[in-house]
């Protein structure tokens, strides 16, 4: 049995926040200043055995974790409903698009269906950039898979085409203000 | 240890599905059918010990329940943020507010104030009745309970303030009629 911390991480080194943890305490500060109101979901798990002991806590002694069948965040702002999925990848020159699922990219197309604002927010490690990327570019990208396109989208268009998110004081990821540019 | 399905209960007795399967179903339908996303949170879970064996999934071998930081329902619907909790009761005059946490309180709060539509459903077991009780409504009994006010809202006034929702076919709980009484 391996032992780690409550937030814990796949592999991307000691270089600080996770994207994750950065969008959490974004998130945490446009809650407390009223913003917005933006959750990660819990990780799905399921639960097989179940410890009861008495005048303790119930100890779950065996769980596996099971796929997300949406997107990571969801919640709302000024009135919209805003629902993503945050993504890093160690790639330089492209984003790989196994990083997502075809349940992911389902549920956003249905959430947009119902008049939600859908979008990644991709992080590319090794340059430091964080960008929003609005969901239709890449239903169109993931579409395109289909019909012997490209498995990864190029950073050039990604820079292009999405919305730099630039790191402010307290504020790892201010997404909301690239959110601002699609409303 | 005690081994027990994915979908496990607390303690209803078998008297077919809980609340949270019927609204499940009901939520299914009304995404099979375009009419709205709306999932359930995953259960947050503490994750403290995790083995990796060769050639097979992560096991989980200790882990604990924790307290929800937020509602148990959120999504989208016709452009609307939708955010709410459900609750049963067994008792058949009250519905007891200890059933709410403050947080689940400032949560909808919150959302509220983002524009959100937000509300619980309760179901009178021992009736089988279900309403759609208005976030706003539920604020008023739980602030009143600091000042003395009481520790439980009458089933008088659920009815009568709340929206009764009644089963349909395919819908165990078909709320997004109640919804649209409140936009
Ligand atoms: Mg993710
Ligand atoms: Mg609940």
């Amino acid at each position: 049995g391996r032992r780690f911390p409550s937030t814990y991480t796949t592999d991307y080194g000691k270089r600080g926040m996770t994207l994750e943890e950065e969008l959490n305490e974004s998130n945490t500060y446009y809650e407390l200043h009223g913003l917005a109101v933006v959750h990660k979901k819990p990780t799905p798990i399921r639960i097989v055995k179940v410890d009861y002991p008495k005048r303790s806590a119930a100890v779950i002694k065996e769980a596996y974790f099971s796929t997300a069948s949406t997107t990571d965040y969801n919640g709302v702002y000024q009135g919209h409903y805003l629902d993503f999925d945050a993504k890093e990848t160690r790639n330089k020159s492209s984003f790989p698009l196994k990083n997502f699922h075809q349940h992911q990219i389902d549920h956003m197309r249905a959430c947009m269906t119902q008049g939600g604002i859908c979008f990644a927010i991709i992080k590319f490690v090794t340059r430091q950039e964080i960008y929003l990327y609005p969901a239709a570019k890449l239903f169109a990208c993931w579409d395109a898979q289909e019909t012997g396109g490209r498995k990864s989208v190029p950073y050039a268009d990604i820079a292009e085409q999405g919305i730099l998110i630039t790191p402010e004081l307290q504020l790892p990821v201010p997404y909301l203000k690239a959110v601002d540019q699609l409303l």
